[in-house]
């Protein structure tokens, strides 16, 4: 019983620059992933292996302000003693912001209750330079009224089965989601509010957006691609770089 | 004299992140820099050799928001064509904001009349990790009041000699700057404006109010600095991630 009072939970809120990893998680535990980095950097903290939770997987390529993840472990640090170790021994595309002990029944993926993701473009004649490896670049004008509009549509409970490059299974894909469209100048930013999102399905719904955008769909179509649930009547799948999981909201 | 006629004198902004470059300009012609970058693709696009006249250079590693060029070429090419062209052309590090038509005088370096170059710092407890390329981590506490004197005391009309990395020469090291200090949140900017700059004088600067922010060097000995032309009483090098050139001024 010792042992088991020893053993505490953590909540962290983690930012990572995705570009150079195969995700969040990856099926095989041998490749380049957020995850692995940050168990590996606390297994050596505290000396035996921890796993870690996270609110869910980002995909390869896609970045986060805040992912947050909990882990359970045994140790006598104070939790920013903690998040200054990690940050000293993480790679330099990976930062841990905040480190908490967490009710035990806290986990970062069940507990979690909706998740913000943000999708930036830059549009406009001049390509983007600092900022380049974390927006799209779309030169071709865009027509914001038009986008505005198909987020609206978009935006509600639906089954968005037709947003997903999942196959088939017996998970729910009825979904509650609200999407916003923001310009400011060149820089384009469509904020993803839900309760939980498919495979792909923030990269498929910005492509929508944007084929509305870019006068190569309408509004009338969009009751059809709910009901047939058909992938190929969604819009295309946006790259990853950019897309970034803004925060994860728990009660 | 019809040859004559159709060779015009352009002016153009240049934005670039420095990262993986030599510098703007360097001795050898085969290196990898900006200049080099920018003659290759106005050559391409006019069909015979160009030659490119930044406003100065910018260091290895330095960054540039609005630099400025000025070049001569025959072409019936408009200049927002001229731009898009060479943006197509240029590596996705080097972008050209904006083309003009440009008096047969003007020289981007010699018409010159002042320049302002940025120097950025995140200082706290968390890293970097979005901007970690274009700026420089400094973690300890820097004391913003002490740094603010340090840029007054340094700002004005003086002999910078000390404040160069350049061997002693003909030309005259007496130049006019004014230096500000700002922070927000966690990122500490310096701005500085002058009208003229000696080789790593705002690195050595910038170096210079560092150490008055982390309490190594006291306004007492600033005056002896000038006065005594060495180097070695001037502050450290710091590097050249964190520095951008924001701005030429012209009449």
């Amino acid at each position: 019983m010792k042992y088991m009072s020893l053993l505490k939970n953590y909540k962290a809120v983690v930012s990572y620059d995705g570009g150079r990893y195969r995700g969040y998680q990856s099926q095989t535990k041998e490749e380049n992933t957020i995850q692995g980095k940050l168990e590996s950097v606390l297994s050596k903290m505290c000396g035996e292996k921890v796993d870690v939770a996270g609110s869910g997987r980002t995909d390869a390529g896609v970045h986060a302000k805040g992912q947050v993840i909990s882990f359970a472990l045994k140790s006598t640090m104070h939790t920013t003693e903690m998040r200054d170790y990690c940050n000293h021994y993480l790679p330099e595309d990976i930062v841990i912001l905040s480190v908490e002990e967490a009710a035990k029944r806290f986990h970062a993926r069940l507990s979690a209750e909706e998740k913000i993701y943000s999708y930036h473009i830059v549009n406009g004649d001049i390509p983007p330079l600092f900022q380049r490896k974390y927006v799209t670049y779309i030169k071709e004008p865009l027509d914001l009224i038009a986008m505005e509009k198909m987020a609206k549509a978009l935006s509600g409970t639906h089954d968005y089965q037709a947003f997903s490059s999942a196959k088939k299974s017996n998970k729910s894909t009825i979904k509650t989601v609200h999407i916003t469209v923001e310009r400011k100048e060149d820089e384009i930013e469509m904020v993803f509010r839900g309760d939980g999102f498919l495979y792909h399905m923030v990269r498929i719904l910005t492509g929508t957006i944007l084929e509305a955008g870019m006068g190569k769909r309408t509004l009338s179509g969009t009751d059809a691609i709910f009901t047939a649930k058909d992938r190929s009547k969604a819009g295309y799948l946006v790259p990853p770089e950019g897309l970034f999981l803004d925060k994860v909201i728990y009660d």
